[in-house]
């Protein structure tokens, strides 16, 4: 009940080219998210507080007009309400994002 | 204000051969924590939620009894309040781990 594998859990397009795989407790909801190369994530925001890490690839956010190019191991902190957007270029794109407290939306 | 990169962050000892470096908003604590090879993590709870993701290497959790090994893309959900532990094998390892609420003795 405490392990998961994200290659067993149905996924949920976020947008055209962008997946989520999400797995939650009580205060945390956690997605790990698949783009797809020249892939654009729309600009957004959302009351709850969002944090991540780029796994693989390289992505481009855009946090509140401050854009900056990530790759692996590069942490970004999103507070509640701060609107955001995501492309990415050449190649895939893996990130792991945790949102706080729990976007029931993304929920299965 | 929004982007990280662990490289220029100073790493706390989490126990020996097990260094994290950690970022934060207000309802969240990520750490990227490092293990080396053939460490161990006592067991050990706290109030705070925890999940996580393997980013590199294998790790074997001991979650309230239930043990699993755990290869890269492996996610893991510890509600608060319950016992875990782990430990390394042959070569290091790299994980993300968040807590909610803020483990504020994290902080730097």
């Amino acid at each position: 009940m405490y392990y998961y594998d994200p290659a067993e859990r149905e996924a949920k397009q976020l947008a055209p080219g962008i997946l989520a795989r999400t797995f939650w407790g009580e205060h945390m909801l956690a997605a790990v998210v698949d783009l797809d190369a020249h892939t654009e994530l729309p600009k957004h925001s959302h009351y709850h507080e969002q944090l991540g890490i780029v796994i693989r690839g390289e992505i481009e956010f855009n946090i509140d007009g401050q854009v900056q190019r990530l790759g692996p191991g590069r942490v970004y902190v999103i507070p509640g309400g701060v609107e955001h957007s995501a492309r990415t270029f050449a190649e895939p794109v893996q990130v792991m994002d945790v949102f706080s407290p729990v976007r029931e939306e993304y929920k299965e």
